[in-house]
């Protein structure tokens, strides 16, 4: 992510914290809705919208797995940036070019949706190939977009944002976003050592939590997958590879907590998820684009875990919507 | 540890890399022997030598280990430096003063036996109080003669290089030096990609040897507890907390591996090693110190382990030795 200050695309006022050196997430802005009215602004339609991400990103993978588990492929083009993200943000390259524009970077992409864009240049970028314009890049919208707009061009019958679990899946996603989807980027950017014990500590607070939560039910929501899950596999599948070593949250890893292991494994062996999983791209991210953490970029190798070995979610009641299976 | 370079005290040199970014450890520079003889030049003596060390450095706790299992604190003096070592290299501080000249560096130890002294300032340091200067600086050799000079004023029968074994110690402690001891150096210090990666690669090549050997014998030599063992542990105890996130030696934790951990428990809980053992010595050292490979300093509290939870090593044959349970 880059933006322009004082006429320079930077990407360091990204990762800056405040005076107390906590990092603080600034806002996206793009933030229109895609409807299922033929009468909308953007309605929804076969072939009209792309997705920008990069396979790195946490925030573009809710959006590329929602995408993947309601079946929209067909529906929605999606491309890939390059991972590792220095001094001119998110990049393209010759093996993966911007399939509209053949532009650089991400940002022309953002310049050519508003010529005097100077904000935070960020994935997920959802775009409208007709009106030529980015309609939203706030991942946690394109998530619920995705999800309750485009059932009707979906290939699975699959609802990530149930009837009766709705207050649940919202009041999910935002207690876990403050310690847990944003937490290990507060402790890895902290800038001073009270920022990040704080940071870790609420971290380690929360995923103890939904440890014991994960012991009575298969899913954050109950019997049900629905985007709160989406939103926690995102941290967790990374969590191993880089927020523990990279970002210092190594108080224990994923793979040692026993139910969110093995919840971690059932989802990533979900039809279509596996795709959306790039551990190399994740790695070569994160350990190459933030020099003022990693000076040296070297990139480990990450620990010998496997995602795809047998779990034992299926002892507890519910499960992924049949629809997957079909 | 510093050095003077062009007139100047410096540390960054230490950690220089050569010309295909690998870390070269480089000599240390006094190798003088106490012998068990009353006309050597420096003979046994109790009350008369001083060793200087800081709990963070691996090999300065073969020493401090030697020295505790021997029963040699009456005998030998010590004193530590503060764990934390940057411009001004290993320091003395209020809470931990230079006992002997109340120095503020122990670079001025190093001037006080040699004035032009120019090279590494490191720690184990071997001092002479009668003679007033530094017999040696080598953490193997310190050991050994602790081990091998000292037998008459220990308080515990203890032989770390009995007869019978002797050749096996010496090739195992020069055996593990190059992948393990230094290993985790020479990944963490690593300037390419690619001498991080052969180091890592050695390192948990060799890991993973040891710990089938560790599967079969009590220790690394057999039956017997030896110095090779006390030269294993030094990095053993450190791995979780410092190499595995701060050198990025990731790939599997010691407490993941079940003979290494059962191991480095076993001879964490022998009498009088506990208190060699200063985790927040350790992660403040590392953490801290090295501002190339993590410039914000940050400190994690590290892994959530306990070396003082039961270990299984009574299953194999063989074990400490009596003396120190008498």
């Amino acid at each position: 992510m880059n933006m322009l200050v004082d006429g320079e695309w930077t990407t360091d006022a990204y990762e800056a914290t405040n005076d107390d050196g906590e990092f603080d997430r600034q806002e996206t802005s793009f933030r229109d809705r895609i409807e299922d009215d033929e009468d909308a602004t953007f309605p929804v339609e076969a072939g009209r919208y792309h997705l920008y991400i990069c396979r790195a990103c946490p925030w573009a993978h809710r959006a590329a797995m929602t995408r993947s588990l309601l079946g929209l492929e067909h529906a929605i083009s999606l491309s890939l940036t390059e991972p590792v993200r220095i001094d001119d943000g998110w990049e393209f390259s010759e093996r993966l070019p911007d399939p509209l524009y053949d532009e650089p970077y991400l940002r022309d992409i953002y310049v050519r949706a508003a010529d005097d864009y100077t904000g935070r240049v960020t994935v997920p970028v959802l775009w409208d190939k007709k009106k030529e314009t980015i309609v939203n890049n706030e991942s946690e919208e394109i998530m619920r977009m995705l999800d309750t707009e485009f059932g009707r061009l979906a290939e699975h019958d699959v609802d990530l944002y149930p009837k009766g679990y709705q207050d649940d899946v919202d009041r999910l996603i935002d207690d876990i976003y403050e310690p847990i989807n944003n937490g290990v980027y507060r402790a890895g950017f902290a800038d001073t050592q009270a920022a990040y014990d704080e940071a870790v500590g609420e971290l380690f607070d929360a995923l103890d939590h939904y440890e014991n939560v994960l012991g009575d039910q298969r899913y954050l929501a109950g019997d049900v997958l629905t985007e709160a899950d989406l939103a926690m596999f995102a941290t967790l599948v990374r969590f191993d590879h880089v927020y523990h070593t990279h970002f210092k949250c190594n108080r224990r890893a994923i793979h040692e907590y026993p139910n969110l292991w093995n919840y971690t494994k059932e989802l990533y062996q979900l039809p279509g998820i596996a795709d959306t999983v790039n551990l190399e791209h994740i790695s070569e991210h994160y350990y190459r684009s933030h020099g003022d953490v990693n000076p040296k970029r070297l990139v480990p190798t990450g620990p010998d875990i496997d995602f795809s070995e047998s779990h034992d979610r299926e002892r507890l009641g519910g499960g992924p919507p049949k629809a997957l299976f079909e």
